[in-house]
């Protein structure tokens, strides 16, 4: 059987943490997907075709990846695509409890589903989508937090 | 001096770990009020009516406990009941820090109040209300998660 | 049936806010047993007389309050006592996650328990007993935090 | 050089934590800008004229502290002051979590800038702001949460 | 390339938590090596051969399983046996920052090596080792903590 | 007044976290006063000359800073020493809870002393002395963790 993960997140936008993270999965899996849910409770700050676009970009070298939308349920999503793995970066122990939960949850939800963690690399711990729009609202230069070759 | 607990929330829905809570609260104390605090501040998922009649519903047959709703201050509230504690379920390190800060507080504002705290079971630890309200909107089947005989 | 607790520890040495939690306590129980436990694993700094002896100062006009050594599993003596509750008090958020471990293993061992926790007063959230043995062991003056009355 | 610290907030209101922990900074540096952000994302409870009104009330008599509104990037703010310090006060994990990322991406954007942490006092540690709010829109008595001779 | 997994740890001894990570990791990996460290500054309570005999016995029917000491480093290890892989489970968020200076720590010393985390199930959270000997030398029944045909 | 911090620690080896701290730290102070605790109930694992020779080799040309032993409580050495300033690295919320413990303990015993913290960078947040000597122990390479110049 063919080892699907999916990342599942509003990459609003992607960091180099989340690129690092799915780079270092590529081998343990046939095929990620990367997932941009569409929640229609949380605004996002960048416009969907942006988000997707700078995906496809920084990963359109990388045939295991693919870059999907999706609403409703992520497990939902997980079963429609084939995939066991859910993927996940941690980065400090505020994400560890929230991410405990949503995992668990999943698993309860499905219980074929496992959600593998990977660990950000230590430069990159600081940053988080939230931390990169903050910097952009407010002027700054977000590029070193973001994959090379993309532009806010 | 009869003893009477408060339990506030918004119970937005109630869960089984609320429910598994108050249950094994009951012997400790001579009456517990469920409390669902009106705040305007924060918009509920379900209206207030269905809340109340969900939690009347799971509570029925113990007479012990009556439901209720109330604005203001918690402490103020207790005050008019009558009530010298305040009963709470404890999840998560991030749980305890926010709860913490919360019963500090109200016993600075009412020093006879007291904060009793329980422990969820394990299996319900990874389950709150916004991760039940998060499987409803998104379509899952949210009704393991909530008390049994009530639906969503 | 009669509410007894068990407030299990090593007490070396009690420290104000053992006193402050169980002082709070009374209320809630008819009957609060704080129980030394002999560990022949851990030494302790000061001897078990002496822990017994202060414990004993402290509460000696408190009737409900009695103390006790044991040795054996903590859920076995509550078994042994007719006791249905383990009163314990929170500090900080690494106490929660241990104190949560050991309540939910107790709860496996012996359903029939119930761990009730309360709330350091903020003042003396930085004391344990760890911190006290320190000043003591560096000849620094340790009486602030511990109760009235006993000396080290 | 002169030793200038920035003290960023929103301070809606300032509490007597940050009071405490702006006191006791003042030794450490030659000047001390409270500076109030006006972050058009986040609206205040209080308007921001009454903010800055409290906080030069409470410290008029200091010469080595002013107040300051900025907006755009803080760091950016600490350059055209000439500040290689930030100022915070920590209280409890989750506070410090979120620091370090701020902090540690404050330093990759202006690595000249170092943030120093002064911890809150024990009797301070359960209040912020949210807190204070919370108190202050339910009725309640805020005033023992903030500064001596301020009036919300 | 084969993918090689090393579980690293003292398994003193091995827990349902331990057994539940392994089992849902299978399919994750070509080959799951089970290590046991010989950590000279560490006693175990139970004997190295127990501790080997009943790993074994838990995963003598899963081939792709196989069960062995090491001492030193445990990235110089894993490049002898060719594994590219850590596995670790995440229990608490104390856990989890430790695991995260260590799998940081190790990546720095070994860069090919990735360490993948799976969480505990909700039930087998509160269970570690020492929770287990805790149990075992105070005379309780520990078998519900520990693989089912194990005895210790 | 002359604005003299201390440093204590055991050292048991020098980090480089430890020495990115105190270098950040010189600006702030007029004094910074390494100060490796002798603690007859902490065994090192390097003999007290080396851990003394390695900080006065790492910062032999810094005037401002000096290294000393001491034993006995860090407060009671502080005000010998008429240091106002204990002056401290945060890494982890774990860190900063003991920290925290162990900070506002110092206050109370010595209500002039402040501690002030400053982060760690990210790269050197998975580094504590405890790493480095258990890398050092199994016959890793340590080197990268410590300051350059020295060797264990």
């Amino acid at each position: 059987m063919k080892k699907i993960a999916v990342f599942p997140g509003s990459f609003d936008p992607i960091t180099k943490g989340h690129e690092s993270v799915i780079i270092r999965a590529i081998p343990l899996f046939d095929e990620i997907i990367i997932a941009v849910g569409q929640n229609p409770e949380k605004r996002a700050m960048f416009p969907l075709e942006k988000r997707l676009g700078w995906i496809k970009k920084v990963f359109m070298e990388v045939p295991a990846i693919s870059v999907e939308t999706y609403s409703g349920l992520t497990v939902d999503y997980c079963k429609r695509k084939g995939a066991r793995y859910l993927l996940r970066g941690l980065r400090t122990s505020a994400d560890f409890e929230f991410e405990r939960s949503i995992g668990q949850t999943n698993k309860k939800l499905y219980p074929e589903i496992e959600t593998v963690f990977l660990l950000t690399t230590p430069e990159l711990t600081p940053i988080n989508s939230s931390i990169v729009r903050d910097v952009y609202r407010n002027g700054g230069d977000a590029s070193r937090f973001i994959p090379d070759g993309i532009k806010l």
